[in-house]
């Protein structure tokens, strides 16, 4: 089997006037759609992020990808995720919006590939992806409920050519009570047994009381994580880690509360001096294998947020989960704004991956369904899972008058490259900018 | 597809008396072979260690494995692999005859379910198991000579049912100078390009004097490697790798030289303030997963032996290669007296394995081609080289002719337990027994 073709979408979806400490999202959200094409006529499919700086890097590996045996693709693109070695800081991904980070940039581009590979090997040997690494561990993958603070507004812009956006389905939610209404229509409908805050907005004061608000709401039996992306020093994540010590308990965790693993170090130190064991997760200081010494020498991190759209694949976060597992970290998974395709990415990823201990971050619930490029439509979340489809690959077949129309809209909108600060000073700050730590 | 059948085969093939720190390598090595049978009339097949109590773990997992998916056995198998956490004294393989170290046994039977379900996989699906996780990273896999003091005699014991046992091909090697003729020999036939000695048997400075003659011998450019399994103090241990600072330089590594991470920590350390950078190899302190931490923490072990009938199977060396690569160890490959069906599970293994960075160990150069259970005969090793066969799954099939003459004698011999302190006491010295640090 050889891989003939290859097809790069560049498509842009409605997204919500999402804040968190990188900015504001803008009205639309980038994707790429990879297509992958075999000689025998099968096309595996991935999603991964979007703008137009990511579409040229896949032009560019299209002499690499044309020709290639999609069950050898490791051996012809190793040089893509083996990276040089690096410090923690080289690597960070503190100071860079999500998904921009140069020296993860391969490993993205490795993952898209991987997982068309495996749509495409799973569809022509009649296997489900997980199916294809080792075989699933789990039939159904747990997603939390991921809240933010947000204005009001869908994600088009008024007017013209935005007003096939989406409908401001969640309003704005800007004070505690808004936000914990937003969690209590998000789980009546997916039916989420975990809450994730995006955090990072308001002051902690009122981020702590959002949380207070929402343990009481919810009752004890929901774990609640909190994730400002490091907006706090070392002292305000201290304090919130003091504040939260009862609400975090049980299954939650307190996530990238301030900057760099040193930071993060210290934070878990004074933590346990004052006897509080709330687990520090990340995705911000650890994102990539260089990562990973350091932050178990320093007992800087407690639990690892994957994404096979950053790790490199669903291999690679296989490997990410035996490390923690053989180091006594928890895995969680990280998220962006995404489509269907990425949901099935994630959830086959998390099936295969017999350490995953946390339910997976998902924005799911943020993207619209008349954006949805999966033939058929939304994929179903139910009691806060998505299920393993009975289906070849990643089960997932695309709508190609959906994806035409996320490549028209890509063309005429005025976005191709995310940048949460602009949108932020465009619409709430003239003046902002992102300070670290803000508090 | 569904496995159907379930065959265990205990074979028992000729071994020369080969010696280390264990003690002496009976007439016979003991392995077993399985067969997965698919509801489609496929068999994958695959080779491990040998003997009564590891066919009677096979037999109890019967009713685990007919009416398995052969594509979902490491959700169906998982608490095979989930170890209980322990301390490195409680895991180590120290105390232990190779292969017999208790709380490592259901990876050694998960590894042997694994390969063979990853070769009834490829054969279904028409594809080597090298490119079913992720796919090959090189088309050869280099091995090294596997030198051993040794008496005379072939492996069988003279007359009666033993007369069918191999010839005595290599001669004693007691001396430094027999044991430079035996590698020359091997390496004529084999043209291996690593040399590896199996040390802990005759006094330090005639083993030390042994690399000597083979880095004369052999000239700068084949890289020497020594292992006397943990005979050597500390002290001992520091004079050696002070005497071979030359010899073992360029590629060479000193492994296991003694008991334990924090006897192999302080080896470490006492050549590092020399100023000598040998690195340590292991896979006697370090043989599972829950190892690696201290190793790590420790700076006990720079080189991890890996071995896919110890570790777990094709996939946990994968992810013990990037544990390696991740914290800056090396990767080798472990071996044990074996047929061609090991040899080839050990190659895919490698071949699959990005981070492997020295090349493997083999006894294959010590079993007799009348043994051989591959249908065509003996896997040829050519410039020290296995390539991966261009057939599906491992590449092999069985000869079942060869197969009945090994359980034929398994049946009838005396040896249905590796025990080679016995084997010592009995051919060499009545009150030998095992002694750590011996020198």
């Amino acid at each position: 089997m050889r891989i003939v073709e290859l097809k790069v979408h560049s498509i842009a979806i409605a997204d919500p006037p999402l804040r968190s400490s990188y900015g504001l999202h803008a009205p639309y959200a980038l994707r790429t759609v990879l297509e992958l094409v075999s000689d025998d006529g099968v096309t595996g499919v991935s999603e991964t992020l979007g703008g137009d700086a990511i579409a040229q890097q896949f032009e560019a590996l299209r002499p690499k990808l044309l020709g290639a045996d999609p069950f050898r693709l490791a051996g012809a693109l190793l040089p893509l995720i083996e990276q040089l070695p690096g410090t923690s800081l080289d690597r960070s991904q503190t100071f860079h919006p999500p998904g921009t980070n140069p020296l993860d940039a391969n490993a993205r581009l490795y993952s898209a590939i991987e997982i068309a590979a495996l749509d495409l090997i799973g569809k022509a040997v009649g296997q489900p992806v997980c199916d294809l690494l080792g075989g699933r561990v789990r039939d159904e993958v747990p997603f939390s409920a991921y809240a933010f603070y947000k204005h009001a507004g869908g994600g088009g812009e008024s007017g013209g050519q935005d007003n096939d956006a989406r409908d401001d389905e969640y309003g704005e939610a800007l004070t505690p009570e808004s936000l914990v209404r937003q969690v209590q229509r998000m789980i009546a409908l997916y039916g989420f047994l975990d809450v994730k805050l995006k955090a990072g907005v308001l002051a902690p004061e009122l981020e702590i009381e959002t949380i207070r608000q929402l343990r009481v709401a919810l009752g004890p039996d929901v774990p609640l994580r909190i994730d400002p992306n490091c907006a706090w020093s070392v002292e305000t994540s201290v304090k919130v880690g003091e504040a939260l010590v009862e609400e975090l308990a049980d299954g939650g965790y307190l996530e990238d509360p301030t900057a760099e693993l040193a930071g993060m170090a210290a934070v878990r130190a004074r933590l346990l001096a004052a006897g509080i064991e709330t687990p520090l997760a990340s995705n911000v200081a650890v994102t990539s294998f260089a990562d990973l010494p350091e932050a178990v020498r320093a007992s800087a991190v407690q639990i690892v947020l994957c994404d096979p759209h950053y790790w490199g694949g669903v291999q690679q976060v296989q490997h990410l989960g035996k490390i923690c597992q053989t180091f006594g970290l928890g895995l969680s998974m990280h998220s962006n704004s995404h489509l269907g395709v990425s949901l099935l990415a994630m959830t086959h990823a998390a099936a295969a991956t017999p350490h995953l201990s946390y339910a997976c971050d998902t924005h799911y619930p943020w993207q619209s369904e008349r954006d949805e490029i999966v033939a058929g439509g939304r994929v179903p979340i139910v009691n806060g899972c998505v299920r393993i489809p009975d289906k070849p690959g990643l089960g997932v077949d695309l709508d190609y008058d959906q994806l035409a129309r996320g490549r028209e809209r890509y063309r005429t909108c005025r976005y191709h490259m995310r940048d949460d600060a602009a949108e932020m000073r465009k619409h709430v700050d003239p003046d902002w900018r992102r300070v670290l730590p803000r508090w």
